[in-house]
């Protein structure tokens, strides 16, 4: 077994127990689809679980747009940097909070993810910023960051970038490939481009592009930042400033389109932040809707670089397995896709809704692929993903098992 | 008849031809709300029709967020300054784009607000920034414009001076008041304040309070404009620099909130702006939708003050029925109301689904008042208000007739 996977220690019942981030430097050039190469590459990844003698019990898990390699377990990771900043992590305690895996209640001993069978790997995202290699990192040929300077990249890059990782560590095949919203995009994307190397894909709240009010609503968070004049072009690494105003805002875009009208409804109401009345203030909170943006705003911006955010949202508003791969028929795309497939969408989802899901599903069975779709009834939008976790585990144990 | 009060000549069939914005100045001081009193009010307006002998056919438009006293007709207002910038306007010619008032197709002889039975009185709104006092206005205490020292106004702060407007003109009574969006809160609080005084009331893609989700998009926009260096906490007119940045953003924000998923995947679809292929450009667009957007903000910059954007996002926000008339209950705050109420809502408005017009029926139906919901199904999202023209039309004047 290679030196660099080292089993985590088995902590309490259900949980992977502690984990640190590891990284591994990528031997060669990556080739990337804007025809530039990258280089070094640096892939920050965690594992959970045991690796079989075989090598046969890869799971290889993607993160969403702000999350990183942290899925599971508990981290030392530094105050403020924990990824679980939706409804749930609200209800930890300060220490767990900063340190519980994103995807913490799917992967573990007799979780969805089982690593009392299963070896999970998760790597943060080429183009993020939290160790993997991305605009923050130092370009070689100015030792500087890059800044705006770093390639365009694409979900196919990513995934690239994650065949070469997993070279690195001899793990030629994988078992399944899962993740929610861009992670399942990244799942696709292996199916299509590595169709030998992925016995099964489970795309979550994820479909094959997304919707033209979705390109919208990217485009708006990546005009915010760009608009901040703290920007600079994108190269502000160096000058003691950085286009948070601007993040805030791209973050609060982002975090109105992953919940629903109902969720936020449900959540807030019309509550007033002071209980007695108004108070006829222009800028200060008024509704606790409103605190609770500034709060989300606040804490994004503490723990995300603006530029990652603008490549990742650039790459998955380009992916488009239709255009990528079939000359626009998303019937000719998923013809080669031969890893077995579990759709899982939430009724609620409106940045990707079940009907997206669903075309997917048409096309792949048209294809003579195997696949199934579910649609979770529940109302906590988007972010179902993260939430709905007793109501997936089933699904993907079931999957996972056949 | 009053001077002040000028029918215009009647146009093409149908127009209620050319005319020209006209100003007045309340001979007193507005008390507000927030216990601020504001003086000088000059109060933005049109008419269309003509005022019968007993003045009992007026009927009072009142415009949404971004709209100002042009409702109908053809007026002299340079170029750039329409207000029709929606879907429709773009399928004008350039002299009519920039002078068509933004509810032409309802107001005018024939039309759904026929100026041949009715006389049509249009006004700027409170803190506007189109002829009406607003922030942009000059403060007599400092001879320089308000700023962000204008006092914090609320929709009733609006219809106040919407009474005291047309007190001016020896209008006391009103046939009807109709309006969409923020129009029909307008509508609605008319309704309640001089329950006396207004015979029929017409809101249209709208409601009693605001969905939190609603909210949400507010503050979000709100936030784009004071994150924006050159708001300068709201003192910007003299220093040569505006929020446009900021303002362009969440012109954005509010547009998409305007539009339905369908609309946008209709009208754009994922077509690149570039139809050959994705060009790898992280901050140019890439996809029509996102030129759009843009073109969007820059067209919305040119004529829009961003103060009056925060100050009438704010009223607009904090209007709520229930909390300002009946201690938290609807059905206490619509008692009083004895005005006849046509609510008309669009099948595809999310930002004012029809499920709060038929809980707004019901609220008003149990207190007594005679009132009649009608859902048309249509694919536009909230604009449905300036778009589906032809479908209100026969409703309106059914229930005007009566």
């Amino acid at each position: 077994m290679n030196g660099m996977i080292r089993p985590v220690a088995k902590g309490a019942a259900g949980s992977v127990g502690s984990v640190e981030t590891q990284r591994i430097d990528l031997p060669a050039p990556l080739p990337l689809d804007c025809g530039r190469e990258l280089y070094p590459v640096r892939i920050a990844y965690e594992t959970y679980g045991t690796l079989s003698s075989d090598r046969d019990n890869v799971i290889l898990v993607c993160h969403a747009l702000s999350g990183d390699a942290h899925a599971a377990g508990f981290s030392a990771t530094p105050a403020g940097e924990g990824t679980r900043d939706g409804f749930r992590a609200e209800e930890l305690d300060g220490d767990q909070r900063r340190s519980l895996g994103w995807w913490d209640g799917m992967i573990g001993p007799g979780k969805a993810f089982d690593t009392d069978r299963f070896f999970v790997v998760s790597s943060n995202l080429l183009g993020g910023c939290r160790g993997t290699t991305g605009p923050s990192s130092m370009n070689p040929a100015t030792k500087r960051p890059y800044g705006a300077d770093f390639p365009v990249i694409t979900v196919s890059d990513m995934v690239r970038a994650q065949r070469a990782f997993l070279d690195a560590l001899h793990l030629p095949r994988l078992f399944a490939v899962a993740g929610g919203s861009l992670g399942g995009m990244q799942a696709l994307e292996w199916s299509v481009r590595y169709p030998d190397q992925v016995e099964r894909i489970i795309p979550i709240a994820s479909t094959h592009a997304l919707h033209p009010q979705g390109l919208a609503w990217n485009a708006i968070a990546r005009n915010a930042i760009t608009a901040d004049p703290d920007w600079q072009g994108g190269h502000y690494y160096d000058t003691g400033r950085a286009p948070s105003a601007g993040m805030g805002v791209a973050r609060m875009v982002g975090h109105i389109t992953y919940l629903s009208a109902t969720s936020v409804n449900d959540k807030f109401g019309r509550r007033l932040q002071f209980a007695d009345d108004i108070r006829y203030r222009l800028t200060d909170p008024e509704f606790e809707v409103e605190s609770y943006l500034r709060h989300q705003a606040d804490a994004f911006v503490k723990r995300f670089d603006a530029n990652s955010y603008l490549y990742t949202s650039r790459a998955l508003t380009y992916f488009d397995l239709a255009r990528q791969y079939g000359g626009g028929r998303l019937a000719d795309a998923v013809r080669n896709i031969s890893a077995r497939t579990l759709l899982i969408a939430f009724s609620s989802d409106w940045l990707y809704p079940p009907s997206g899901s669903k075309e997917l599903a048409d096309a792949l069975r048209a294809a003579g692929t195997q696949v199934e779709v579910h649609v979770i009834d529940a109302p906590y939008g988007h972010d179902c993903f993260l939430l709905e976790e007793a109501r997936q585990t089933p699904m993907i144990q079931e999957f996972l098992a056949r």
